[in-house]
């Protein structure tokens, strides 16, 4: 038998942990799922959200492990108290629908629909035909699951895709750049750039006025990573007079969005209600229990977090 | 030596006549390009496009081909006058922007980004999250190149795509169905539907009142294929009171759309201006070299037009 303790909200705990008991019984575990302890001592395993109740795991002394149902974990991998392994979730479902909203704003910036969307009552304006996809360049900043998922899913049709990591990867389809002297250059190459790092003290406005200026003239930005990537003050200078041309958004530093931010009601910004990638409790409850199978077997944990890494 | 007459529309000629003078000679061969033939007995190839003056070929009487610029035949396929082999244009660069096209608005309807475009101003609404593509089927009349690379690009995103052609086809990752009774089926099935047919008498208004009714409650219409392949009241009532939530048009029975037509300020129509895949002269020219190359080596011609079936 697995204790599994639920630290997570409420409305989290009824859309997971029926699909997370389900996964767990079919891949041969026998979970007690529970979201109050009786004994912490006793917990074997703690599903976490940032949205839950648990600060302290001092108490759950034969923790082992927390896996996290959210993809960013900034929120508990600096918490000292928790020296159990901790997963990140790379829900499939979760890439799923990254690789749809970034491929779909992407096309969107590239076909010029708002445009065609605004130009209607009769007309006929051919000169909207845009030019083909092998003629603009996407910038990925972030070659993870997800970003390395949207940039081979943009280069199978036609974009020329160039990618940024800060440590240095190797990807067929990207051409891929890492350190500092690559973010310039990526900038100055990405027609439509997307932000997909994670939440690190190193990214904590990785986008501010210098790397904005960068980029070449009626670039658009499309961030469905994390609110501090972008240094806001900075993208609305960029977009009122710098290069920028558009924004779409997902994440913000204070979700939801506060009805007087200025992103709102600027004409050059797109706001998303953080829906570019939803944890699914299907595909996801299968992450959960797969893990918690191969701990049961002593193997390592699928998308352990590098606790120094902050990823 | 290859006398090649251009019978297409003046900015058609000043667009591909360099281009495809180049392809010939990077092919080897030694083209003659002119407008206004001397000798009509002395042509080789005729590049045709509808908008050119020629309708009667009968004077060339030593002519070995004619190839046409444009991917759609119908206003050639039918000139009894026209004895050597017809070759329709499939370009490269035609088949990736009509991918980029089909992707794009399928994406737009998937997201729902009307919905999103329209919800700005302070209102976060996370219930505009959209499902998976995986739990969407696309349907796309008509398997040939331009169907089929757009089916291809849809399940490579996760769609469930399935497919139609009058002749059963079998491609890898479509469902193909074929017929009548596999069109009511793939009208049923059909989410988003994409009319890619050729236009021929058996497609003429192959989508009416009748097939319209088959189609889920909420389906979207895309037609980058042919206007004559919907009937255009039947459409209409369809999106008024019928299944139809969307439909986005780029051809249309009379180009450009008369500034009187209903499509244009109906609220569930996007028109566009015939842009969906425009010939892009490099690529055509390689195209049109290829075959004028395979006419002079005795070898058939690529993309050969059935005369009978009309395309």
């Amino acid at each position: 038998m697995q204790k599994i303790l639920f630290s997570v909200s409420e409305s989290e705990f009824r859309a997971f942990a029926g699909p997370i008991e389900t996964a767990c019984r079919a891949a041969g575990l026998d979970p007690t799922i529970s979201k109050q302890p009786q004994d912490p001592t006793s917990i074997d395993y703690i599903v976490f959200s940032p949205d839950g109740p648990i600060a302290d795991f001092s108490p759950f002394t034969g923790l082992k492990a927390a896996l996290s149902l959210w993809a960013g974990v900034e929120r508990i991998v600096g918490n000292e108290t928790l020296k159990a392994p901790l997963a990140r979730m790379v829900d499939p479902g979760l890439t799923e629908g990254m690789v749809e909203y970034v491929t779909g704003h992407v096309l969107r910036y590239h076909l010029g629909l708002d445009a065609i969307l605004a130009t209607q009552r009769g007309r006929w304006a051919p000169e909207l035909a845009p030019p083909l996809a092998r003629n603009r360049t996407v910038g990925i900043l972030g070659l993870g699951a997800l970003g390395a998922a949207c940039g081979l899913a943009l280069a199978s049709l036609g974009f020329s895709v160039a990618g940024w990591s800060r440590r240095p990867k190797e990807i067929d389809g990207i051409e891929c750049f890492s350190g500092d002297a690559g973010l310039n250059e990526i900038l100055r190459r990405s027609d439509i750039l997307v932000s997909l790092l994670p939440a690190t003290p190193q990214t904590e406005s990785i986008l501010g006025a210098e790397e904005f200026a960068l980029l070449p003239e009626g670039a658009c930005l499309i961030n469905p990573g994390r609110g501090t990537l972008i240094d806001d003050d900075a993208l609305l200078a960029a977009l009122d007079g710098g290069p920028l041309a558009h924004a779409t958004l997902d994440v913000f530093r204070t979700e939801p969005l506060p009805a007087d931010h200025p992103f709102w009601e600027h004409p050059k910004v797109t706001v998303t209600p953080h829906i570019a990638a939803a944890t699914r409790p299907e595909t996801a409850g299968e992450v959960i229990a797969e893990n918690i199978r191969r701990s049961e077997a002593g193997l390592s944990l699928l998308h352990l977090v590098d606790r120094l890494a902050g990823y």
